[in-house]
């Protein structure tokens, strides 16, 4: 599977959903191509599914809050019948290296959040209407929406027979958003996740697996009507008119990534990205009109969709690059003025979407399993919602005092207030929160410097970095660093980053990506599993798996 | 690795451990024996340790508990000289199956788990007492303390080193610990736990990483100031007298293992085991005065001993029966009266002790790897503390009506105050709460109930049980599922169970076994660590693992 896996697609692209706008109302339906997987060697039947029809529903979420924002409620069915959807394609699975399972776990769970949290965070709520047979994968998309309907049939129900079939998780989410979400009782939940056939009708209902279950015949007048009734009480504004998504400017060469406000340089002798945000060269837009004006071309919109695409290029095309080195190079005053303005404007639907899209961006680095360093130079606008990349990596460095022939501005932090709230973590802290677990005192010190610029000295005696380094030291500690972790384990490395960038209290997101991925991840690992004679290799031959019956 | 371990131990039986007892204190000595592992192959050098060695750790702080209630302070220390413990033994580990690893990682956890607690729950406080070398499993014995002293010397320091030096995690609650209960920065933990060296001196005690440093000369003394401060302090009443934890009276054999309050059958061939607790057959002692005379042999006391011992020697020795099968049979007024007694008299020491070892027997039974169902049968006693087992499985099966030719009195559940609050799972919620997380209504209305002797129909519509079946569906229903779960990958039920257990929120004890046991067990399939390139097998040779620099 070693092609490059593109994230960036656009409507005229699809080949497995469509959407029919309608007002307030969207139907998005699934209608997954049988030949269009995205690798060869398998067919998506039954609307099954692989990592590009996930990368295209990823992009139809994205642009429901930017293109469509008179979008109020969201209808997910399936154009197929007799079938809503079965799920990730098991002869994908089968055939897929271990690190392309768990990335495309990661990338399928940060989508389902995204539409998920798009009710809270903007106002479009996502029902599942259920029409045929929902199923593992299939039962987990429907389970990221806020609503799920259910068809009275005897072809309909919701089921997450991964254990019994597949000897694998439902690690989409599934077994976390059973109990945690739909609150099913945990010996109810247990029936359910041991059986193939799954539940349907009023026990699907009562059991608490699905919000609604309305007869066959007036299935499609029902959910309509349910539709209208969650765009009455929508608190979304109506009639706004969305942005155009413009295509990213991207080169990607065997050395670099090139966008326009971020660059990334491929190091790999060392197995190093470095990524290097580059500050605004314009002034920031005098106004929301503005700023609508200039739309994907804004800074704050652009520099985040290109990070975002970064971290998703790198995270599946480059994965022997085990570090990412985060910098930005630019005027820390102009950041934060471009940021003003949105947060100035939080309630105008662009601001608040483009605030939105940092936020989802900020937490793709949160459990992104590289290492993640920052390096605070001379020249850095390490400043509101660009030094929260700061405080998401592992550890940083900062410059202190002049270094020799670098004549660039003095390496110093400015913090905002979007510092301490805008952009919170999966596990609903803000990441000095995390940073600073169990000592607030911190926090509010650091809250107290908003709008300085702080230098080294005072950068540290803050706790804002992990190391300050002068001109004789910094770029042998810099090298020793990045050698040194170039020669751990990459999967103790995973292990470790995963468990010490959260800290205290967990939500059903930090435990999705925590314990259930987790899990899943050592049952991929399982011979019973992905052995020659497991369950995902056997799949379709008539044969179960062969399992070791051993319990560890 | 295929001899049976034996979780049973007493002081005079003691290779690796001795105790000092000098009124409220005890000076607890790490002096293991090399030759003393349990299995052959390794040596336990620099107070390295092994199963054993956490076996009688284990029966230590049980002992200290029960024998020695006079104790306030316990100070953990090395009898070596320049180390205090490097931690688990690496050859044991590179050794070990996969499930020997995994097994001992969960007892070391438990038994680190139950000195942690020793402090709120008991009023014990444990001391670490550092002097030389403190590393890897040694550093997670001491982070269990609550008081980590440090001398200051040039070879004294503590340290994480598993992930540059072995490529797998600090695992039994070392990332969690650092940074939930130590709140070491995040950064600053990344660094600690990426050098092999570890921290000593100052810089120790400033990033939290123990609570004191002091120059050698005087280590001892001021070790024994703060405990002599800390037993002042104890809420503990001073001049309590012990009781002595005689043998457990067990018959092992291939078909069964039988105690005298606790049954355990062993069906090999369905892969089921049995656990039948016996209700008990004397009346309730009178006072505390009659239940400290009868000591180990009260009900309470010695059920809650044998039912932990079943559950260990389960879990190492027959690791292919994959079903647990709680069973009790007695009189439900006679464990409720038992029960109260001790709730009753909750403040007197040994009342107080016996409810905390049924607590963390019940939450051992919770993070136990295996499925679990409870039949509630005619002439069961599921009431109270017994019901806490009715609780804690995957799901439960009640007789209702009449079965022919069964004479026992009307299968019936009765619910005490203590399935409300006295005995907390890891999470801090009862077992009830997490059954019904989100539902907090039906937690009230089981608490309504209490004290009734509840019927099938009664505990369905209470929903405190999953299924209630008649004479004619019983016996067939009960086969069927434990041959389906019989038939299913093991690893995959694991997963599944570590998932539905535990809904809602988490604490550092769940994110313990969850989040990081999780990621450890991943890690400890991976070839990077246990392949024969890896990290485990080439430790000691001089050549670092040779890894897949892949990051997935």
């Amino acid at each position: 599977m070693a092609k490059v896996i593109d994230f960036q697609t656009d409507p005229s692209k699809y080949r497995h959903w469509r959407v029919e706008y309608d007002g307030p109302f969207a139907n998005l339906y699934m209608d997954v191509d049988e030949d269009g997987g995205l690798f060869d060697g398998y067919q998506l039947k039954l609307n099954s599914y692989d990592l590009g029809v996930d990368i295209e529903l990823s992009d139809i979420v994205q642009r429901m809050r930017f293109e469509h924002p008179e979008v109020k409620v969201v209808i997910m069915q399936s154009a197929k019948d007799r079938v809503f959807c079965a799920g990730a394609n098991i002869r994908m699975l089968g055939g897929a290296s271990h690190a392309h399972k768990v990335n495309f776990c990661k990338f399928t769970n940060e989508t389902r959040n995204t539409y998920e949290a798009a009710e809270a965070d903007s106002g479009q709520k996502y029902i599942a209407a259920v029409k045929g047979s929902c199923a593992g994968g299939g039962y987990e998309l429907a389970l990221a929406c806020n609503y799920i309907m259910l068809t009275n049939d005897s072809s309909s129900s919701v089921a997450l027979p991964e254990v019994p079939l597949l000897a694998v998780l439902p690690g989409t989410g599934g077994l976390t958003r059973v109990t945690d979400k739909r609150k099913v009782r945990r010996d109810r939940a247990d029936v359910f996740c041991a059986m193939e056939e799954g539940v349907r009708g009023d026990r699907a209902r009562q059991w608490k697996l699905v919000d609604e279950v309305v007869p066959n015949s007036k299935f499609d007048a029902v959910v309509a009507e349910r539709a209208a009734e969650f765009a009455a009480a929508s608190a979304r504004p109506g009639g706004l008119t969305g942005i155009e998504l413009t295509p990213l400017k991207r080169e990607i060469t065997d050395r670099a990534v090139s966008y326009s406000a971020v660059e990334v340089e491929l190091d790999r002798e060392i197995r190093k990205a470095v990524i290097t945000v580059k500050g605004p060269e314009e002034d920031a837009p005098a106004d929301m009109d503005a700023f609508t004006a200039e739309g994907a071309q804004a800074w704050m919109l652009r520099a985040a969709r290109e990070l975002d695409d970064a971290i998703l290029h790198l995270r599946l095309n480059e994965m022997e690059l085990g570090l990412w080195e985060f910098q930005t190079q630019g005027d820390p005053g102009a950041v934060l003025a471009h940021e003003t303005l949105l947060l100035e404007n939080a309630d105008h639907w662009l601001a608040a979407e483009v605030l939105g899209l940092w936020k989802r961006v900020l937490k793709r680095v949160d459990v992104t399993s590289r290492s993640l360093v920052a390096l605070v130079e001379h020249g850095s606008c390490f400043a509101g919602v660009l030094a929260e990349l700061l405080f998401a990596v592992d550890r940083s460095y900062m410059m202190e005092d002049e270094f020799e022939g670098d004549n660039r501005p003095m390496a110093a932090i400015t913090l905002g207030e979007s510092n301490f709230g805008q952009y919170p973590m999966g596990n609903d802290l803000t990441r000095l929160q995390t940073r600073f677990w169990g000592d607030e005192e911190a926090v509010e010190a650091a809250k107290e410097r908003v709008g300085e610029a702080l230098e080294a000295e005072d950068a540290d005696e803050l706790g804002l970095v992990t190391y300050i380094l002068d001109d004789i030291d910094w770029e042998d500690e810099i090298r020793i660093f990045a050698e040194e972790r170039a020669s751990f384990s990459p999967d103790a490395l995973t292990g470790m980053e995963a468990n010490l960038r959260f800290a205290g209290p967990e939500t059903m997101e930090t435990r999705i990506f925590g314990r259930l991925t987790a899990w899943q991840n050592w049952i991929f690992q399982r011979p019973n599993a992905v052995g020659e004679d497991g369950a995902l290799q056997r799949y379709g031959t008539g044969l179960r798996g062969d399992y070791n019956m051993e319990r560890v």
